[in-house]
């Protein structure tokens, strides 16, 4: 079991038991996360950023336009972002008002941006970016044309400073709450792909394809 | 329609057409999402907090353990935070690659933290905390002690200076592209509360209540 080493900033303080170091567990979340938050400082002031990506090896990438702002910050400056994803599994409801918790994964990354300038890896982020959206779905579209190159940047950050915290179970109430007559669990919560809608202009005779039913 | 006012920080430079400044939009974003993620600085570093909250008029509260490192950090020095939620409504299969997109909804908030001690104030926080998670639970469970309340951190972050973005609808492709033989729409995302699964210790003879079923 490969782990992370613990960092200053990355040792779960509070509630240390939940912190996960695991390598495949920390990229496990990292796949299923469509979105993440970066975040940075500019002037001493903490900004966020929601946005898409994926993972690759040891590297998570983001990708945006040429034109971003903050994208071209961050290229230029190679400033440290603080990068966070978090899946919530389930609500947990105690006996007790005070015990109410959520089952959730996240993961908490420290790393400094590098843009992405090799067009192979380029090219092979856009298609996991792409694939991780809708498993399929690259090698069924138009493949960027080099005007969309141009206008694309990618940034990669090392997967190296980062932990993982996470909660899984029913309600940890106080001992003498137990008996109270009071229903306690879990509500399970999940995320699911309802039935494409097609593109109302979508062109007469186009099948949804085999990956998307 | 009342609006926040554009600021420097909450403009939205990035496609503005998906900037949103309505104050019952961004309200109702805030009362869905369920997690936020807290981002401020430390010795110029950023450091993120994914966390529960809730909003009750114009203030959103986070509540924590006064044991909580980044609470106290936050309550002692009244710090700049960047404050973001985000819902994920779908994804945006286009034609070409390049205009895959995601539909979304989220809010970026900045605001400095105000410690909440009136006691009104902090228990009406922790019943609309609780009832976010799970609506009628608060009259249903066992209220916070003595000791819970002294172990409760509450902060509150006026909501002022907030945009939101949102993106809706189907792919928007290059003219060019409508006519090739590329399937193109939006896979819908839902997130939805599964059938509560009691604790495996729950007193017997407990039956689950009205407000689960």
């Amino acid at each position: 079991m490969a782990e992370f080493a613990k960092t200053e900033k990355t040792e779960i303080t509070r509630l240390p038991k939940r912190g996960v170091y695991d390598k495949d567990v920390i990229y496990a979340i990292l796949d299923e996360a469509l979105v993440c938050t970066v975040a940075y400082v500019n002037d001493g002031q903490p900004f966020q950023i929601p946005t898409g990506f994926c993972r690759i090896g040891d590297k998570l990438y983001l990708h945006g336009s040429v034109g971003s702002f903050y994208m071209r910050q961050l290229a230029e400056k190679k400033i440290p972002v603080c990068i966070s994803v978090t899946l919530i599994d389930g609500l947990v409801l105690a006996r007790s008002a005070f015990h109410h918790s959520v089952n959730y994964r996240s993961v908490v990354l420290f790393s400094n941006p590098e843009r992405v300038t090799d067009d192979a890896e380029l090219y092979n982020v856009l298609e996991v970016f792409t694939n991780k959206m809708q498993p399929g779905r690259w090698d069924d579209v138009r493949q960027p044309n080099s005007g969309e190159w141009k206008a694309t940047m990618v940034l990669s950050f090392k997967i190296e400073e980062v932990s993982a915290k996470v909660r899984t179970g029913g309600p940890k109430d106080d001992d003498e709450d137990y008996d109270l007559n009071i229903w306690a669990g879990v509500v399970p919560l999940k995320t699911t792909r309802l039935d494409p809608i097609p593109d109302p202009v979508l062109k007469q005779g186009i099948a949804i394809p085999e990956y998307l039913r």
